[in-house]
């Protein structure tokens, strides 16, 4: 059996990792292998290259650099995590995937999304999610949350206007590609958000023969 | 008046550091204000790539991820320093580029020249240097020079046959972009290249209203 990517994006402050714990919960009860991961990183080499982009320094990052630097670490994440655990048979729960990409970079940043398709497909080949998780918010109810946790990173600083962005981009990528994702609206109470998630991932869990 | 990019290319051993020391020395007796530089690298950012890159681990870098890592460090260096300089009327002279990534990514690891030229075309829109000088040399004679400097680090711990396409590969280049091209005999005893190398730059620079 090939195993499956369920990835789980949202702004700041939307409770993806409180959820991501519970969607793995929920799928190892269901008998699943899952590995929990993430992007950027997910080996060594790739959380080096996420210390570099999350890291406020006083040199700015231009975005193509940006852009590229996720890339390759995705390309080694990819290469050395996600793809023998899907040829082993095992489910990969990743926070955050190429999608943080295009809202990112593609709307947050607006470096559009074609030059980021072109490095998807250079990097993934055919390779995409099973199935993605966005837990939606308005970006006041996020940002409000991400605060109260403590310290900004270099992208949690950026203005409301940014985040703005980035929501709608990731709206627009659910839209087209509805087949594999699942919009949760995350503003409602965490009881409410995990009922949404059991039950949108009940399809999904239907068609594994356990 | 625009600035020149001037690279110097050859695998290890060949003189590389030496002779671009000679490079720096002649344009500016010729009144040039020359900035030195280095790839990958030549901004905090990109030292920080180039030593991801460069430093031994047990992780296995994927070519992928280190192609675009490559071609990240290379974005910020030219959106740093190489454009600005250039913009400033200034030349720069740097310590490998693109070519480079032509003869070690493409030829020495066998990834091709075909998705090298679509990362170059999105990184540096229609920038290439003026002028690359290739320090050429047979590579039993680069790697026994390289050898008696100390630690060879990962590139330089590769085998005899993989820098024998990397030379390969930049010969190729040097035919294919003669136009920039000016391959000098780097197994001659010094003064030699260096009477080589000065007679190949006269042409550059009896173009330049000094």
């Amino acid at each position: 059996m090939q195993g499956k990517l369920i990835t789980v994006e949202g702004v700041e402050g939307v409770g993806k990792s409180t959820n991501i714990e519970f969607i793995a919960q929920h799928l190892r009860s269901a008998g699943i292998k899952v590995i929990l991961t993430r992007e950027p990183g997910g080996t060594p080499l790739a959380e080096d290259m996420r210390q570099l982009l999350l890291t406020p320094r006083d040199e700015t990052v231009c975005d193509t650099a940006e852009l590229l630097l996720m890339f390759a670490a995705r390309a080694q994440h990819l290469n050395e995590v996600i793809k023998p655990a899907l040829q082993r048979g095992d489910w990969v729960l990743c926070d955050r995937f190429t999608d943080a990409t295009y809202a990112y970079q593609g709307g947050g940043r607006e470096m559009g999304f074609d030059t980021i398709a072109k490095l998807e497909q250079l990097v993934q080949g055919d390779l995409r999610p099973h199935c993605t998780v966005l837990l939606d918010a308005p970006v006041e109810v996020g940002m409000a949350r991400a605060k109260k946790r403590g310290a900004l990173d270099r992208f949690e600083q950026e203005k409301m206007d940014f985040f703005e962005r980035v929501r709608q981009a990731y709206l627009q990528l659910a839209q087209q590609h509805h087949q594999r994702f699942l919009v949760i609206d995350a503003a409602q109470q965490l009881p409410a958000v995990q009922a949404d998630i059991t039950k949108g991932l009940a399809a999904l869990l239907a068609q594994v023969k356990l």
